[in-house]
């Protein structure tokens, strides 16, 4: 049972997103930028490295849902962010990813736990500065994400469903939700 | 030395949004919101929540800036800030921020370690479901930006002045910069 009386059986973020209209905006757009916006990187991958951090962070309600997102944006569907979240190292994907994927499981630690090989690392297989910072703030807006929802112990379903369902409104509509019809009704 | 080649010579945060004002513009304005909009919590209280969480970061950039910040709109100035990031419990504010600055350190540690006794305590003091709600979220945003800050290396000037001149800035105009003149010129 979350810790406040939400106003809407929702779960997980989108239950406070419904709560706190005035910070789910700002918030809404910031992950639209930084997930699905004009990048190098593809949105699976930046949606699998937002898995990954709420996977290290024990959020289940972001681990599923941007789970279903990556898997529904990513050839290798669930079976890879399975193999991503278990072991990137071993996981079928490419150097680069792998290299900006041991950058976002620094930043889970700490942000002084990144350190310059870290990032010569990403820079030897190819990453631009933009990916690097990008892929540090997607891991840090997780770190937001997962503590602000389990901050509020708000419910995270166990049916796999609803999280694909959810992957498809976001596939299909982004995250900067269309106005609320209840405002004007 | 930061990580990544920014654009600027700009210190902490401030060169990070510089460098991608596609994020910063959100960032600033979920700030503005959380920091600064309508709320029963002060601003100074506000600030001070993530000068706190910064502080338990280890970030120099954020606790000196957000401590700046608190210190111009708290009646006890710099010594109360410095007070409650050494020892909370014994500063002299409120009951009511005394709890809510427990669920803040907790919310830093990860969203489960808050727990539903952090919340009990809170209420009892006084404090309504929306301050434990932008409490929770305060100390989310200042662990994103504490990672976002560091992740990349940014530099943190030493000098008091740099952070003082800031904080007088940000009480005047707030946290969504006027547009950049430079894209016009």
């Amino acid at each position: 049972m979350p810790h406040i009386t939400l106003n809407s059986a929702d779960p997980g973020i989108r239950g406070l997103l419904r709560y706190r209209p005035e910070t789910a905006r700002p918030m809404g757009e910031l992950t639209e930028v930084l997930l699905r916006g004009p990048s190098t990187l593809t949105r699976g991958e930046r949606e699998l490295i937002g898995a990954y951090v709420s996977a290290l962070n024990g959020c289940q309600y972001c681990t599923s849902s941007h789970s279903a997102s990556a898997a529904a944006q990513l050839p290798g569907g669930m079976a890879l962010v399975e193999q991503v979240r278990a072991d990137p190292a071993a996981a079928p994907v490419t150097a680069k990813l792998k290299a900006l994927l041991a950058i976002a499981a620094a930043v889970q630690q700490g942000g002084s736990a990144v350190t310059a090989e870290h990032v010569e690392s990403a820079r030897a297989e190819g990453a631009t500065d933009l990916e690097i910072h990008d892929t540090v703030l997607i891991a840090a807006l997780f770190c937001m994400f997962n503590r602000y929802v389990d901050g509020l112990a708000t419910i995270a379903p166990d049916d796999p469903a609803v999280y694909a369902a959810g992957a498809q409104r976001i596939v299909a509509h982004g995250y900067v939700p269309p106005p609320d019809p209840g405002r004007d009704g």
